[in-house]
């Protein structure tokens, strides 16, 4: 496992086929495939994924008796690269998804500043905008591996409350200034126009830093689902704390300790307290290819790829092991590398058919760590599964099926 | 019209209202809008975008009597950011969209090289990846600017032949040494599984160089409008060439003179004569806020944004004039800005209600810079109507109507 040697192609020949008969095949007319010799089906107006991706969407779970609430993951093991189409995008759901018409919709801001305003969408496009490329990640994501026996399910399913968009929104600090921020505020307390009404304390320093009224993903309008016509972005916090279908900021001198932030996303430490407002996500990775589902096809050359991501800024080195941890190989990170943005990383494994365990380990730009899990364990109470952010493993066993334990 | 003037937000107040009525309204619950009041819509596995937003769809042209033949453009001027969603890729199409069996489509590689090979699309998920964001241009792309008259028409239907995606597959490099290239080998001749089995030549250095065989965009499978399952991706050439449905590449040591590098996709010279073989597309550039079809609300504060791009590398700057070329200032360039990807720019525009001329041009890191309308024109023979790059003008009336003017 080397990062800098050659992948010299012949090392893939396995893979590919002799193409004799094949080619004699597409020289000749008659032998084309059925598609060659129809004309195909006429043009859309909005495209579609093929017929064939059916199984490619999102993981749903409803909370039971609960309609309207629970998740959505992206099913990130059938995905390459690092955007995620929209309508992949993870969701977790507190009443549904409101259907709100942009023309009726208003962003106030108010509380503790000189001009209390209010932002129709038109209003709002008047101003600058920006476009970045971030993560958002639950504080849940990855909590099935908080428990006590590793599962079998999917890399989707472990960690698919993580997507990564290119947004374009108005920074929030340019409508803060021009309302005045008063010289006593500490906090702004975001509110949706859902029917869950979902409210999050932010700290005004990170609302006059990167935050960001995100109008646009992945280059149209953002989706109902991401919170139609505008959602506030707050890179590398934990995603419950941008607030879709944003309608209030109100802007305070302490948090309103609502339900999300006191019975939901805190820490349960081992003295029994809990850690509130732990906000922005820590350095992590997750092999994705190969992952849990799939099955090694014999011994031979393999990429191995996944992605990395960290809260703190930009991803400054992923290592992977196939040793379960003994030794690590820097893996290549696929440019750009950007700050709060999912990151590629591959690197190429000649697989030898022996039991091998497979595990990633992120550092970033600040030098924080990915640590084990072992180790992430022993910080928290039993059973505290927010914030995930350790070691992740695949074990390769010699038929070439791969499961997830903990190494 | 200057980038360095601070956007001291005082300068937009004139767009928010003052809330005191809107924020009494938002904290009395019996006032919430009525998608406070019930439950939201249940969850979807693969979400689609607003009802609201129903008018952004490709803009569809079908050639009279020819079903299956036409274009579908990017409504650029309906969009932000610079990644296109996959929904509403541009289409060029020859004989409509075939719906092809992934597990029946193989890639042959055959002609001068010393191993002919077949892949499957699971063998070449065995080999390395790459991801890359690439724009994919039309060589026909805003040949509404070569007729006489300027159209009053959208940006979108103007260049709406452009679109922008995370593309992410294998290195065609990596294959072609795998079947070893003999050394008379001068070009690729790449054929499309579809019904009109679309050809055309390629140099063999470009396939050595940055070809991909696109198999994912934007994260998820290649739509099949965009080739499913696999695409050519020659980034920075004319669309065309990045063949969908790819079937075949036959390396030969003379091009095949395709229907579509001989009656299409040349340039008339003056002389008569036509240049063929032009195939890497121009610095250009192009204002989308404000465009026909918008208003100005009156004199004040706007954000003046566009695309940029080149078939050469990255845009290196752009410049935007108010006062028809006269003087010109420039914009920001939103990061990252990436080789042969769409690179958004801005620029704020104090607009003094009166008539004003607006033109972007861009320079790429070759130092190549859009040239005039009138000095592109004059390259060619009368009704060339490929590979337009000139500076486009939109004129603002006093009114804040925008047409489009050759100015």
């Amino acid at each position: 496992m080397d990062r800098r040697a050659l992948l010299r192609s012949a090392l893939f020949s396995a893979g590919a086929a002799a193409a004799g008969a094949g080619i004699a095949h597409a020289d000749d007319g008659a032998n084309a495939p059925e598609w060659m010799k129809t004309p195909g089906r006429p043009f859309s107006a909005y495209g579609t994924p093929s017929k064939w991706q059916e199984k490619v969407q999102r993981i749903l779970t409803i909370n039971p008796g609960r309609a309207g609430t629970g998740v959505s993951r992206t099913p990130l093991h059938l995905l390459e690269g690092t955007i995620t189409p929209a309508g992949l995008h993870f969701e977790r759901h507190h009443n549904g998804v409101p259907d709100i018409d942009p023309a009726q919709h208003e962003l106030f801001i108010h509380g503790l500043v000189k001009r209390p305003l209010a932002f129709s969408l038109d209003t709002l496009l008047r101003y600058p905008l920006e476009t970045r490329i971030h993560f958002i990640e639950c504080a849940g994501n990855s909590g099935a591996y908080t428990q006590p026996q590793p599962q079998q399910i999917t890399a989707g399913e472990i960690n698919g409350l993580l997507s990564c968009s290119e947004w374009t929104g108005v920074k929030l600090a340019t409508l803060l200034a021009e309302a005045g921020v008063s010289a006593e505020a500490k906090w702004v307390i975001a509110e949706g126009a859902d029917a869950a009404a979902m409210s999050r304390s932010i700290p005004l320093e990170k609302c006059l830093d990167d935050a960001m009224i995100a109008l646009y993903q992945n280059g149209e309008a953002i989706r109902p689902e991401q919170g139609f016509p505008m959602r506030l972005l707050l890179p590398g916090f934990e995603g419950n704390m941008s607030v879709k279908w944003l309608r209030r900021l109100n802007v305070t001198d302490a948090p309103v300790n609502a339900r999300d932030e006191t019975s939901h996303y805190t820490e349960l430490m081992p003295s029994g307290k809990a850690r509130q407002f732990m906000f922005a996500e820590a350095a992590k990775s997750v092999i994705l290819k190969p992952s849990f589902g799939m099955t090694m096809k014999g011994p031979g050359l393999y990429e191995v790829s996944g992605l990395a991501w960290s809260g703190a800024g930009r991803v400054a080195k992923v290592e992977v092991s196939a040793d379960g941890g003994r030794t690590w190989a820097l893996a290549a990170l696929n440019e750009p590398v950007l700050p709060k943005a999912l990151t590629r990383f591959r690197l190429p494994w000649k697989w030898d058919g022996q039991p091998s365990t497979l595990m990633s380990r992120a550092t970033d730009q600040t030098g924080d760590v990915q640590p084990t899990r072992a180790s992430w364990i022993a910080q928290y109470a039993p059973g505290q599964g927010y914030h995930f952010s350790g070691i992740q493993s695949w074990a390769i066993e010699a038929d070439g099926t791969v499961k997830n334990v903990y190494a």
